[in-house]
């Protein structure tokens, strides 16, 4: 029994999580004899066809180690060296990955204010005033997350929308995919639904909140930017020498629509979850329920009492709003525990 | 059968070797309920603690993702903003890390001609001309690889001197251990009498080539270092969330030493290979055999014809200098397969 | 008669003055004989004691080559690896700097709302949530323009209140002094009054704008922090060879309180300028005019026409906001005319 | 008098000399009203049309404050994140620019060694076999130095074989002219003869050391990188705000051959120089004296003696080595006066 279990399951992160038994079963199987490695093998060539059947024969795909690696990786493709980033002001490029974006990038990040964690057109359009002036940072790439930093999906319609308002001022479209097979489950499409046909340049997809151990893939659909990408994934330190192991945690999750159960799995309990506690007094549902998160305003004493018994994070101490994460293992059960509790320490 | 076995083994890389099977136990032995991400897990804490036992109390372990990232990170700690490392011109952070330590360090690397891939302290005390000069870049880090580059070993004493002479000039003296445990098995010592015992500062302990699946650790032995690690690990993507399956591949490395019997078979290996081809007429061992790898002059023909059945390095193709490597997971008979070959092919 | 000459007067910019004679005279004075390059020359041993004397023995006083090179020189000193600045959003440093602070210096800026382009100590406090987290860039340094990019001044109290906010949290302060000769000025109070007396730790003093050619200095009273200097300066290219030039500029101006006699007339032509149009009907002061510097809110019919006449900037498109900037050689007669119109175009 | 006047004349650095009165005067003549700052101004405008007269056409000049900066802003136009410059180890960007190459650009510098400071074809082609390797950084500029930083020439074939060569592998051809002006009066050709006419890409022209008191040219021949520039410059702490005062001392040198004569003048007197002290015994002109530096192995006693005397600097102190610089403003009695005074050492 770990050392963690006085909490009966945590609501803290999708990466408290272990991996799921398909994935770690990949990697035991890859474990077989010698592989040239750096990429060179037969998994990795498996996973680079996986991503194109999932994303379209356009679509190259890298494997990287974490999310942040493939967010850097990704966006150095696309920045020179005097460039900016319109992105939303919760975006994990901004507030989470330790001024990475800055530091290894060099890039200035235009943190854009919004309601519900999602960039809209005309927040692209009304910073692009030093456009041309020598004295301003030049935007040249929107970011933005899907799922986005408060648990909300973009419509491909609004996915669309951002990718013409980029591609109109000459800039082009990120997507920072760590959940975006969450987004897909949600909205019942393709992967490629919400990437390749929407006009997405580059973006990432998640595999570590998803069922994998350590793996993330950086995905080009933009050609010219295919060239670079060995270089910065080595110079980034998102290589890995014995790439088969990375590449087979990725292979497995595109197999069979893996990467849509577990996900779809975790955002049935995040619904599971909201729906539980949506009636209880004081409780307020702070964001729609569109993934695996459920951010929640809660009486600070009920979160007291509850964050002695479980484990998960307050999202915003001053509105005492928590984010409660689900996974692809978070059980009926587990769920309805928390809410029997909330319920029974709100009365 | 994998489909790059119409080699018998790879001789290129200890990185082709797959994960040596106490290792994936001990993965899937921590696949188990969820545990907290980044760190704050008891799989995390086993690993600092085996640090502590195996490297001295005053040693801080931090888990990283490759050998390059372990560079980086345990380098940067030590570097301003107009600092200099002095390093042999073979030393993998000046050759094969794309650039990592120009980028993202911003560092200027003085590269120093050798021998035997190994510095001497002349080295340092000669390339001190420009301190306090203000146009030039400041040398305050002596960084080396042991083993290096060229399968050569320092020894205890060498590191000492080393580390006098650094400090002396007050420089600091960082270890790029990517084959640390091959060094140690070498000598018959343990890890700290090469590392702790001899004034080392900051160093790498490389578990990828030792038999992990990607699991290195930074190891800070100057206290005064230890706080700027996990900011400088979370901002060069070196960060795993579940870190926990990091920390138990380098755990089951350290307990048991199983790091040893891993390295020492791999050094044996090579010693084999090594006796077995060194009195063929045309064959000369370049290098000093003090590790897992053996590098050989050879016949070009010779050479070429080989390189049809085994996967190996043109170390120097103008010479005709090939590299060998061998791993955990190398055998007696594939050592003597590929002696056997290299004597028929070139009587 | 110079091509720009259709304008009688500039009002975009105190950079579109020229030099003032006595500094002219100085740099001529200078060009005699030889002398050592970069800095080990008289005159800037000159400079160097007129620091001391105006700004306290404490005080080290570094020339550079303009005001960005200023701000970058003094911040990089006082910046780590995964640092953050916390500082107006109107900061000269995040707006017109083409991104220096993000690619020269790797840092963040965490960047605050103001209605005035002051900071308050509880603007400090408010964003420091994230010390110690090592997902977040960490804020060591606070920064601020005095003037600022507003026209507005700290006094002397409220300087004191943010070294005590930023020291109180580990961190520093730093001031960017463009126009700190107009501030000096406006509060009828020495220089040391608010730098020195008010714990500041690292500043710059601007000559430009003051009637120089093109000279600032980085003036450090952290001595702790003097070493680096020299070396960052050189390194961001902003040592000049023939030193003494900038030196005997920046030797004029604080020979006399020259700084005094410029920055008090700008600011007198200022407050004449916005004594002449307040009244007028559709005109609005923006913000105190406590410099050089005039903002006026203005019927945008109005602003075109003048805009017809004279060079000046809008600040705010939308909102009809434009920036008149006077200069040391500003004259009365010249700030009439522009009344004068002002007033005709607005009947 | 100056304090540094106990020696008679400095021959350590082109840089002790002054301003040409030519020069001083048309920066005078600028002081004369209102004109935009950053460039847009009349004197902007003439130093650009000179630049084409000059260097032809397509050549597109950027005034900037110094060589570092200078060379800094012109690399940066060339470099990607992985990219490497190939340049002899005496380079005045790899040894006297305090690492601004590594941290500004973050760029490898493949430093290679030579007889007499100039690079030759083979020098680049022997050192391209990492290009399309991922673990190395990729070289894409050739930068070497005219006159180089031991004081020889390139002739217009020997850059148009260094073009050719770059250009053959995919890379571009960067100078740095510091002492362009020197080159060409040495070689009795125009400056486009050593710089547009054999295939230059990006250059410097520097001004300082020819009688300038700060300012030098970024000047682009491959119109596909104008664009980044004005970006570049501003963000590189290079943009004067008074510009014209900046552009004014260029259109001083570029007029009326004013460069040449600076230039040809210094040389003479450099030639006088070694003339004078070549048939001293013991003492050895140590490289081909082509522009205004003369080195000269000396005996130490010999070399110490006149070290009380005269301002100049060791080179190579092991072997004795000194640099003697000459200035548009040595007298030949200046020089006469240095060689008599070896020759009584030396007796």
């Amino acid at each position: 029994m770990p050392i963690e279990s006085r909490y009966p399951k945590s609501f803290a992160s999708d990466n408290h999580a272990g991996v799921h038994p398909d994935v770690l079963d990949a990697m035991t199987a890859a474990n077989h004899g010698d592989a040239p490695a750096y990429g060179d093998d037969r998994w990795t060539a498996t996973f680079e066809r996986r991503v194109k059947e999932v994303f379209g024969d356009a679509a190259e795909g890298f494997a990287v180690l974490n999310g942040a690696g493939a967010n850097m990786v990704g966006l150095a493709l696309m920045l020179g060296r005097y460039d900016a980033i319109i992105c939303p002001d919760t975006a994990h490029i901004a507030t989470h990955e330790a001024g990475a974006a800055e530091r290894l990038l060099g890039v200035k990040l235009i943190t854009v204010p919004t309601e519900d964690g999602k960039l809209r057109p005309g927040d692209i359009t009304s910073r692009l005033g030093g456009l041309g002036n020598h004295h301003e940072s030049q935007p040249s790439v929107v970011s933005v997350s899907q799922v986005t930093e408060l648990g909300t999906c973009y419509s491909p319609a609004e996915l669309a929308a951002l990718a013409q308002a980029a591609h109109d001022a000459g800039m082009r479209l990120h997507v920072d995919g760590a959940r975006l097979a969450n987004a897909a489950a949600h909205l019942s499409c393709g992967l490629r639904t919400i990437t390749t046909d929407v006009g997405v340049d580059v973006f990432s997809f998640g595999g570590t909140k998803n069922g994998a151990l350590a793996a993330e893939a950086v995905v080009v659909l933009d050609g010219s930017l295919v060239t670079g990408v060995p270089f910065l994934r080595r110079q980034s330190l998102q290589l890995a020498s014995k790439m088969r192991f990375i590449s087979a945690q990725l292979s497995a999750l595109l197999a069979d629509d893996l990467w849509r159960r577990n996900a779809a799995h975790a955002n049935d309990m995040a619904a599971r979850l909201a729906a539980g506690v949506a009636d209880v007094p004081g409780v307020r549902i702070a964001y729609p329920v569109e993934s695996n998160a459920v951010f929640v305003a809660l009486p600070p004493a009920v979160a007291a009492t509850l964050k002695e018994r479980y484990l998960f994070h307050y999202w915003d101490e001053d509105a005492c709003v928590v984010r409660w994460m689900t996974a692809f293992d978070t059980t009926p059960e587990q769920v309805d525990h928390l809410v029997d509790d909330l319920r029974k320490v709100s009365t």
